[in-house]
């Protein structure tokens, strides 16, 4: 292609300057046939140098949009296929249902985030309907109606895979959510709730309405306790207090706002000084918390993966963020293979230096251990194996394959699901990203830890979750923060801490600048209420 | 209710301090009685005080908002009740279609608008269904259903009925247009315009369909070549190459946009050199105009007036903007009242100085006299009664009634409609205002002139509309603009004056600045084309 580019700009040259260079223009002409020969023969020759891998990303949410972002290698081909053209930076949709933010204002297209890229990227605007992984195809379904109301169905070629598609809302199979209720979960469903509670206080003022059904229109009930109903009540009080009391005087004292919470607290992940100030600062604001008023089993449906991320059977199909679930393997299950593997001298028992040897790798491959060692704040191994020893030098420790499963026996239990949240699936896109980026380089010096089970070493390290902390913005302005190593902050620095950590975590300087000029606004203008 | 309250006061401070006072608080309680009978006698008293004219509006749009903002007299109690409960600043729709000024930006609450005034308003979402004159009632129905999918209906009394509705998009019985064509007149409309232009270059892109497909799928077609038609084909064309180019490179060159016009040029009602200069400009955009491709006959509809906007036959009911059309009385309809009026010593004759005497008055009840003169470059009334006298001294004048209709019989052809623009709605609100503050004044001193056919004055002078002006955006920061004494300007100086009118037009200070910042914005950024 580039050189036929090259040619149709020569023989551009040679239009523009055809009554100058006319002998030269012949020559051209002449040797034309050679020259696309000579371009056919470098096409044919291009062929053989590896081809892009395709890989295709269903998903622009913060699991897919983040590996986008984060992926650099020209040497992939990315088609990206989801029913949304847009990242929403989903943690100010509280915001957007009052008003304080606008939707626009936290939506980036996805083109616009790989326009900038070197990758060759495209999108298409639709829905994955079915995978063929056994001939790598998938089949998708645009999610826009033609004229003739048909929807039109395609089938994209893939190398790798990357499942991002998210989940769908949980209604724990209650009768009557789908109705009456509304979600918080998309940019549609805020403006759809924005829209609601102004619909409320305008049905709220007509003349006709009887005082009791007043009341009951003002009544709005936010099903869970966790942050994102906690902002969200939070959010509303502020907005029904700070604006819609000026224009709505007459309505203003029949509003009611109750936050329902299945658990015994809200905010119940929280430190417990947060916890009570926000029970305490809610009832205060004429919030009506009413805790432990139902329980409900929760059925996590996901995609099963290993800790690298790909799908359980598979090799090159991968799911993260709220669609995935990783499937972190058991030392126990392992604990045969373990043995093996740090016995090196294949004399039946461990010496503690033979497995000082591959501690680091067990602790990389089995993260159970290092949190389990942790929380019984043991130092190392030889704490460890001491347990099922007794008291022995540690230098002279040797255990058997029954010593060693009584050591580790208790292990297990440290594993923790990770969290559906936007942090969770934002690492995981950089993780996964970044292995792309260096798969060939880790095909030939695997990095990972040792293969327990298998010969050599895994490719990469495994995926590991960090957590920067998290935010319960309260309302007045006030924020809880709970950030890492037990650091609990309450009250209006943290709302600033709040502020300046969303507007830094934008993934463009147009929402950055459109987000920080609503809240501007806000402070300014207070937040708008028509129905728009 | 002020007493009462009052009562309740006092009686609360004795609650508060009752150890103290407690002889105070029996003789109070002794007292109660008659207290509460004078709260009752000073009731019936105020009773007699003329009670507040209830004045209905029915309409947020340019008519009913300037009336609103223009009313300053607190003798009323507004009712308000609309569909919206907003006003939309509807010259920028173009702008919304395409994102160069968010929805959001161009709106303002009707509760804001008259929460600042000393009026006592209140405002109803809802409908009319029913005008109930003889009753003086309008039957009214929520738009918003409730739980149980019913619409509230309601009734209000008035004094005064101002009719401000609108008017619906005429489709000139066109078939098909209903189903197959956006219209572009609320806020919706603009933004239903934008998602799916937007689905269009989505639906566009998809792998599935033909390139024939593709031209299809990206062919706009505007009907209309008035300034909003030509503002939005601007729009959408810089839309498209300024910004959609970048995120979809692979279709830009199928865009084809067609605006039909079914008079001969595009912007008739402009300067020649206006119209010129913008078919010139499309032409080299590749804006495809096509005129003269269809010629409909346009059946206005509307509610007709006097020219103090009073609906005919009514005495307390008006009409404004796009519903009403003002019905001029003729001259010679009135011509022998007119003769019978001037003719002051009775003698059968008209004298110039008696006919001077009343010009004034003839002219403001008839304003077609004044055009009439203007056009045919009369300096007075002389030189018309000399047209049918023929070459006589002018103070020897005499006309009888058949020389006066003669003079005056081609006055009437200088009648004109009103366009409907938010010019003469935004005028014919604020003109109604003023008289509603100044009904009592005007009703001892009436201002308006002579009546003609009876006895008297009129209360106001009749409505006048003064042209300000009109600009026509075409695209790329340019804009033609035509002022009033023909002055005519087209280029990147006018897109300034383009700005800064209607900023300043803007009704409150937040949609200003935010207007200000959506243009900063797209200056900055670009235009977005997520699907929102």
């Amino acid at each position: 292609m580039r050189n036929f580019n090259f040619f149709q700009r020569f023989s551009r040259n040679f239009r523009d300057y055809d009554s100058q260079f006319k002998l030269v223009l012949l020559c051209t002409t002449v040797s034309g046939g050679g020259l696309l020969a000579y371009g056919e023969a470098v096409a044919t020759s291009e062929t053989a140098v590896p081809e892009k891998k395709k890989v295709l990303v269903l998903g622009t949410g913060w699991a897919g949009t983040s590996f986008l972002r984060n992926l650099n290698d020209p040497r992939y081909e990315v088609h990206v296929v989801s029913p949304r053209n847009y990242f929403a930076f989903t943690p100010l949709l509280p915001s957007v249902t009052c008003g304080t933010v606008e939707a626009r204002s936290i939506v980036e297209p996805v083109r616009n985030i790989f326009r900038k890229k070197h990758v060759d990227s495209r999108f298409s605007e639709a829905e994955c309907i079915k995978i063929d992984a056994v001939n790598r195809k998938v089949y998708c379904r645009s999610n826009i109606n033609n004229n003739s109301n048909e929807k039109q169905d395609f089938v994209v070629d893939y190398d790798y895979l990357i499942i991002a598609v998210g989940a769908q809302v949980n209604t724990f199979n209650t009768p009557g959510v789908t109705e009456h209720c509304h979600f918080l979960k998309e940019v549609e469903d805020a403006q759809r709730i924005r829209r609601t509670v102004i619909d409320c206080f305008e049905r709220a003022s007509l003349p006709s309405v009887s005082d009791e059904e007043r009341k009951r229109i003002l009544h709005f009930a936010i099903v869970g306790g966790g942050p994102t109903g906690v902002e969200f009540a939070a959010a509303l009080h502020d907005f029904v207090s700070e604006d819609l009391v000026k224009l709505y005087p007459g309505v203003k004292d029949l509003v009611k706002i109750t936050l329902l919470e299945a658990g015994g607290h809200i905010l119940s992940m929280f430190d417990k000084r947060i916890t009570a100030f926000a029970e305490d600062k809610f009832r205060r604001d004429g919030i009506d918390v009413k805790t432990g008023s139902m329980v409900v089993k929760i059925n996590r449906r996901a995609i099963a993966t290993d800790e690298w991320l790909r799908v359980e059977g598979t090799n090159n199909v991968y799911a993260l963020g709220d669609c995935a679930t990783i499937n972190q393997r058991k030392v126990m299950e392992d604990i045969a293979a373990i043995f093996k593997k740090t016995d090196t001298d294949n004399s039946g028992t461990l010496t503690l230096k033979e497995f000082q040897e591959v501690m680091n790798d067990i602790c990389e491959r089995y993260p159970q251990v290092e949190l389990y060692l942790k929380n019984k704040q043991m130092h190392g191994i030889a704490d460890l194996l001491k347990e099922s020893k007794g008291d022995v030098q540690k230098e002279s420790i040797e255990l058997n394959i029954e010593e060693l499963k009584t050591a580790l026996i208790n292990v297990d239990s440290e594993m923790k699901f990770l969290p559906a949240t936007a942090q969770v699936a934002s690492q995981q896109g950089a993780y996964l990203a970044k292995c792309f980026n260096r798969m060939e380089e880790c095909e030939k010096n695997p990095e990972g830890p040792i293969r327990f089970r298998e010969e050599g070493r895994h490719r990469f390290k495994p995926f590991r979750y960090k957590h920067l902390g998290q935010f319960a913005p309260l309302g007045g302005e006030q924020t809880a923060a709970q950030l890492p190593g037990d650091w609990v902050s309450i009250g209006h620095s943290s709302q600033w801490l709040w502020y300046s950590v969303y507007a830094s975590k934008q993934v463009s300087w147009r929402t950055r600048a459109l987000v920080v000029s609503d809240w501007m606004r806000r402070f300014i203008f207070g937040r708008d209420s028509s129905q728009i």
